[in-house]
C-alpha cells in the first residue's frame, strides 16, 4: 500500500481502524498502519484530529528511545544520496530508521522534498527503513506539530534512528533544531558559496559539518574546506552541550566516510548522556513546543472573533508604519477583547 | 538631579508633570524630564503605566530618526571603555548619544551593568550624552518593552545615536538584536577564549566584530585574531542585509581605531538605506515585538485564573517528563479555559 493512496479520497471513505487497532499495529511495527496513522495526524478533519491525539498519547510511553538527527543543506549538496548512504550503513548495523522531512514551502500536490519517487530508491525498498514525504501545511507551527507527533509514532513502531531532512532556508531550521538531538549540516567542497541562500545562524547550530562529494578531483578542495571550517569553529562560542562541533568529509555516492560519521554521532550521544545534556535538551524542546503551541492556540482563539481580527490587521499596519507602538497596539486589542 | 533620586520614594510622592509638560520637556531636550519620563516607563504603578503609554505615543512621530547600535561582549572585554571612546568621538562630531543597557539578570538595587558610577565618567559629564542604567525587571519581555519605549523617548529628545549595551549571555542578545539596526561584538585579542560563556549564535548575528585592546604587546595577536575572524566569516552564509560583516581592531583606551569603526557604521547605514533593508528591518522588528507582546498579554490573561495556572504547571511537569505531548497539554488547557 503506498502512502499516496492513503491520502486519496478512499482513505477517508473507508472505515478507520480503532484506537486499539492503530496502537497495536504500530507497536508491532506494521508499516501500513503506521503510514495510515501519520495520514491521520496530517488530516484536517476534526474527528481524525481527536483520534490522532489519543493515538499519540497512547504511543508516548513507547517513544523517546531513539536518536533524532536533523540533516540540512542547500539544494544540490547531495542530501538524499547522503541519507541513502547513511541509511544503508545503519541497516547493515541492524538499526531501523525513519526518514521524515520538513518543508513548509511545499504542499503535497506541488511536490515535497521527499516526494520525488526516484529519490532514496534503495532505501525505500528496504523493510528496515520507513520513508515519509514531508508534511504539508500552511503554518510552520502546524507542520512542526505533525512532524513531532510523527516522530512519536515512528519511535513507538521501533525505529531507533529518526532523520528529519530539511532544506536550509529560513525558519524551518530553527524548528528542526528544536526537535532533534543532533544537527548535521552538509556542505560542498569549496568556500561555502552554496551557503549564499541560507539563513545566517545555521552554521553555529550544527553539531557536525560534513563536506560531501569528497571524490575525484574535488578531494583536495574538500580537505581544504574541512580544515577551514575546523579552524573557523574554534573562534565561535562553545555549544551548551560542550560537544566540539566535528567537521568531516565524505563521498556519499561511494559510501565513503559514512562509518566515521556514524561513530561520531554515537560518541555524541554517549557524551551527552553522560553529562546529562541529552535529557536536558529533550526537556527544553518539550517546554519550547508547549510554549509555542500555547501561543498559537490563544492567538487562534482571539482571531476567531472577526472584529478583533480586523482590528488587529489595522493596528498591525500602524505598527509597521511606526505610527503606533507595538505595546500600545496590544493594549488596544485587549481593550476590545475584554469589551466584546 | 541624578536618576537615582528619581527612583526614590519622593518621585512617587511629588506631583507628576502632565502629559503636555512631559512631551514638551522631552522635545526641548530637557534631560531631567527625560530621566523622569523613563522612570515613569519603568514604574509598576498602574496610573504611571497609562501616562507612560500616552507619552510614548505622543513622542512616536518625533522618533525613528537615529541609528540604534547594539554592543555586546563578555565581561572584561572593555565595553564601557569602548562606549566611552566612541561616545566622545561622536560628540566631537556633533552627535548626541544615549546609552541604555539591557541586563535582565540584575535589579536596580543589586547593581545593574551601567549602575557603577565610576564607569563612563567622562561621558556622563557631557551634556550631549545621556546615560541610563539598565531597566530592571523580572521578565526579559518586560525589560525589552521598557528599553524599546525608552529608545522612542531618547530619539524624540534629539539623540541621534542610541547605544544599547548588553552582557553577551543568553537571551538578552536576541532581544537586543531585535531592537537595533547594527550589532557590534567586542572581542579580545586571542583565540576567542573569552567567548566560552557566551551563547552560540552571537558571532553570526554581528554586523561588525571589533578586537579591542589592540595595544602594546597585544597588537600582533590582535591582528592575527582579526585575520582569523575575517577568514572564518567567509565560510558563513551572507546576512539578509547583504552587508559583509566587518572585522576591526581598536584600542578603546587610547581612542585608536574608533574613527574607522564609525565610518563603517555610517557606510552600513547608507548601504542599507539604499537597498531598503534599513527600513525593512525596523518593520520586521516592530512586527516581532507586536507578536511577542500579544503572546505575553494573552498568556498573562489566561494565567490570571489561578485554577488554570495551577493546571498549566501540572501539565508542564508531565510534558517535561515526556508523559504528555505538548500539543495535548494545550488542548487540555483550552478545554479547561472554555469551561470556566
Amino acid at each position: 500500500m503506498n502512502p499516496q493512496f492513503l491520502k486519496s479520497k478512499s482513505f477517508h471513505k473507508k472505515e478507520l481502524p480503532s484506537l486499539t487497532q492503530f496502537k497495536n499495529g504500530i507497536l508491532s511495527g506494521d508499516r501500513i498502519i503506521l503510514a495510515q496513522a501519520i495520514t491521520l495526524i496530517e488530516s484536517t478533519k476534526k474527528s481524525h484530529h481527536l483520534l490522532a491525539q489519543e493515538l499519540v498519547e497512547a504511543c508516548l510511553p513507547f517513544a523517546n528511545q531513539s536518536i533524532r538527527l536533523g540533516i540540512t543543506g542547500s539544494p544540490g549538496v547531495g542530501k538524499s544520496t547522503f541519507i541513502e548512504a547513511l541509511g544503508e550503513y545503519l541497516i547493515s548495523k541492524n538499526h531501523r530508521l525513519a526518514v521524515l522531512a520538513i518543508d513548509p514551502s511545499s504542499s503535497l500536490t506541488k511536490g515535497s522534498i521527499l516526494g520525488d519517487k526516484t529519490r532514496m530508491m534503495k532505501l525505500s525498498a528496504n523493510s528496515s527503513a520507513f520513508i515519509r514525504p514531508s508534511a504539508a501545511g500552511k503554518s510552520l507551527g502546524g507542520v512542526a506539530r505533525k512532524t513531532r507527533e510523527t516522530i512519536v509514532l515512528c519511535e513507538a513502531a521501533g525505529y531507533d534512528t529518526i532523520i528529519i531532512e530539511t532544506v536550509g532556508v529560513g525558519q524551518s531550521e530553527t524548528a528542526v533544531h528544536s526537535m532533534v538531538d543532533f544537527f548535521l549540516l552538509l556542505l560542498l567542497p569549496g568556500a561555502g558559496d552554496e551557503l549564499q541562500g541560507i539563513k545566517r545562524g545555521i552554521v553555529e547550530m550544527a553539531d557536525m559539518i560534513v563536506v560531501n562529494k569528497t571524490d575525484g578531483e574535488r578531494e583536495k578542495l574538500a580537505k581544504q574546506t574541512r580544515r577551514a571550517y575546523k579552524n573557523a569553529l574554534h573562534l565561535f562560542p562553545a555549544k551548551e552541550s560542550n560537544w566540539p562541533t566535528k567537521v568531516n568529509t565524505c563521498s556519499a555516492i561511494n559510501s565513503k566516510g559514512i562509518d566515521k560519521i556514524w561513530e561520531q554521532i554515537k560518541s555524541y550521544k554517549s557524551f551527552c548522556e553522560k553529562n546529562k545534556y541529552f535529557e536536558k535538551r529533550r526537556r527544553q524542546q518539550a517546554a519550547y513546543w508547549l510554549s509555542e503551541a500555547l501561543d498559537e492556540r490563544l492567538r487562534a482563539l482571539l482571531f476567531q472573533n472577526k472584529k478583533i481580527k480586523k482590528l488587529y490587521l489595522q493596528l498591525e499596519q500602524d505598527v509597521l508604519a511606526a505610527k503606533l507602538s507595538p505595546f500600545k497596539a496590544v493594549e488596544e486589542l485587549m481593550k476590545k477583547m475584554l469589551n466584546t
